[in-house]
């Protein structure tokens, strides 16, 4: 009798310790597919409201979305590659000038466009970055040009560029990516800070935009290919009116942009100072690594917890190697886009 | 009997449960002090050994270390925040001609000193960084500005430069940064390309100096001040032979540097690419943090395992809010130092 018990015990303390290490386990493993693959994207979180937002453009933002979400998906489909998927996804969305990447990307204080973006691969963990270039047609290609034909990880400014073009890759001249648009927000808030000027001249002086109403625009893109390869990518022009050669989170591996094979994709948009503070996008690994969260708990802590009680806005978008997707955001909206392994699609801006 | 074997049972459960939930509360309660402060230190890891350093040498390292750490240490002696000790400690090492950082910078392909340095406050998770400043004596000062006195984390080359100038940081004409051993050591790269130019072109252009075998001699400390307040900073020239507007990890907040109060502080040293795919200042945190993992285990895992698997060499000081530390590398030596509340000096080279 006594042996039964002894044995019954044994075995309880390892059921019930197994349980709390792995309290994720049971969710993934139910959510196992066979060549499961998927794609979701951004096109920058902010203050979007359907009350300003016209009818025509709330459909135009939807279309674009949707063309872009769908051009990762085809390659998926098809047998392409994870980095395929994100790098021709984000292409689509950086030729628009609806988002702040590419042609649209927003102005700086001196009146040009900087553009930054980085890439990352899942598998091997490489990764590419770069940050301030001026004329390089698509930064996330020079992104992922940056991971595969040099020795770096993160390269900036003219030398950038130089690299860019010694590679072949297409370049424009910085008019290209001139929108009126852009140009005239630079200019209102140019006119903005003279008025605080006036009011607290020290302040002023660092002022950077109305940062905190500003919709931000980044545009981002995760893929699950069919080999179980994850790849992440994000591209930005960063803030209107940034100065003193300012770089934000998209550039930086682990802040905008992670891949994980073993773990998730993630790209972030937002208030870049907070999301570098906060490690967002590996932290989001590092949880479900360490932690076992799935990706829904690992992706709400990081964002509705950890980055709110900072102070920052903006979201994310990740999968996982399941093929779980989560959109994450503490803002009012997120120009967002996700297809699955069965084609349901998914085109969203606002809270809901 | 029943009931009294089946309280047992509880017993046992939770007792085991608790037991590998938190493996290192027990070293951790242990090594709790009252007003512990400690600092620790870097000035580059690499492949530094015995027979290659003359006795002079040696000894004017050990002597530059200690006169840096002790600096630090005075500071957090007489009740000075830790953010102190790490600016004073680390302009020790910038003003030396020993260390790549500052006046002893090694030079880009272009002949210039381009300098990165990072900070990190671990109350309020605040941070600022700069990259490829040219003519401002102390980037970890100005990377302490760019925090307390913009509200952006990362401003890069001749925009952060401006920032410094308008802020008053003492400005330097970039032959402030020329030494004739840094300068020679480019030269004997590039002839060294030059060579293995002949046998291999498409190689050799993107060839980066011997990285693998260079020194890479990156500047760091990581503080903890009578406040139970943690604090990290990082400075560096980079790579020698460095193009394209090169940014290595030495300038990411949670690759080069990464402090908070609640697990950690750590600077990072070595082949910057793979710190910036690693995330390895933050990981550190995130292992203490997620996995309950001592400082002594989180650094072991992330240099010793994780970095080395992937191909990364280098090294972290690190110090937890309990004032313990850990110095970690996978390379023949580091220059290092440390001192604790007990005015324990410890200073070496090589591996032990």
């Amino acid at each position: 009798m006594k042996k039964v018990l002894f044995i019954i015990l044994i075995f309880f303390i390892s059921f019930s310790c197994k349980n709390q290490e792995e309290p994720a386990s049971k969710e993934k493993v139910a959510t196992i597919k066979q060549n499961a693959f998927a794609i979701i994207i951004h096109g920058g979180a902010g203050t979007i409201l359907k009350e300003n937002l016209s009818i025509e453009k709330e459909k135009a933002y939807k279309l674009k979305l949707e063309a872009a979400v769908r051009t990762g998906y085809a390659i998926l489909k098809n047998g392409g590659t994870s980095q395929q998927a994100v790098v021709k996804t984000i292409q689509v969305m950086e030729a628009s000038p609806l988002f702040n990447a590419g042609k649209g990307a927003v102005f700086t204080h001196k009146e040009t466009n900087e553009l930054d973006a980085s890439f990352m691969d899942g598998e091997t963990l490489n990764a590419g970055a770069v940050a301030g270039v001026m004329n390089v047609k698509s930064p996330i290609e020079l992104a992922v040009k940056i991971m595969t034909d040099s020795e770096h990880v993160m390269l900036s400014g003219s030398g950038a560029s130089a690299f860019a073009k010694e590679k072949g890759l297409e370049m424009v001249d910085p008019s290209y990516f001139y929108t009126e648009r852009r140009f005239k927000s630079l200019q209102r808030i140019k006119n903005s800070i003279k008025t605080e000027l006036n009011k607290d001249d020290k302040k002023a002086a660092f002022y950077d935009s109305d940062i905190k109403n500003a919709k931000f625009g980044t545009v981002g893109c995760v893929a699950l290919d069919k080999n179980g390869n994850i790849a992440a990518g994000t591209s930005t022009g960063g803030m209107t009116n940034k100065r003193w050669g300012r770089i934000g989170d998209a550039p930086i591996i682990g802040s905008g942009t992670y891949a994980n094979n073993k773990t998730c994709g993630v790209s972030s948009t937002g208030w870049g100072e907070y999301f570098i503070r906060s490690q967002v996008a590996y932290d989001i690994s590092a949880q479900m690594e360490y932690k076992n969260r799935s990706l829904k708990e690992a992706t709400k802590d990081v964002i509705q917890n950890k980055l709110t009680k900072l102070g920052g806005t903006g979201g994310v978008v990740a999968l996982d190697k399941n093929g779980n997707m989560s959109f994450e955001f503490n803002t009012a909206g997120m120009y967002r886009a996700s297809m699955d392994a069965q084609g349901e699609l998914i085109v969203k801006i606002y809270k809901e």
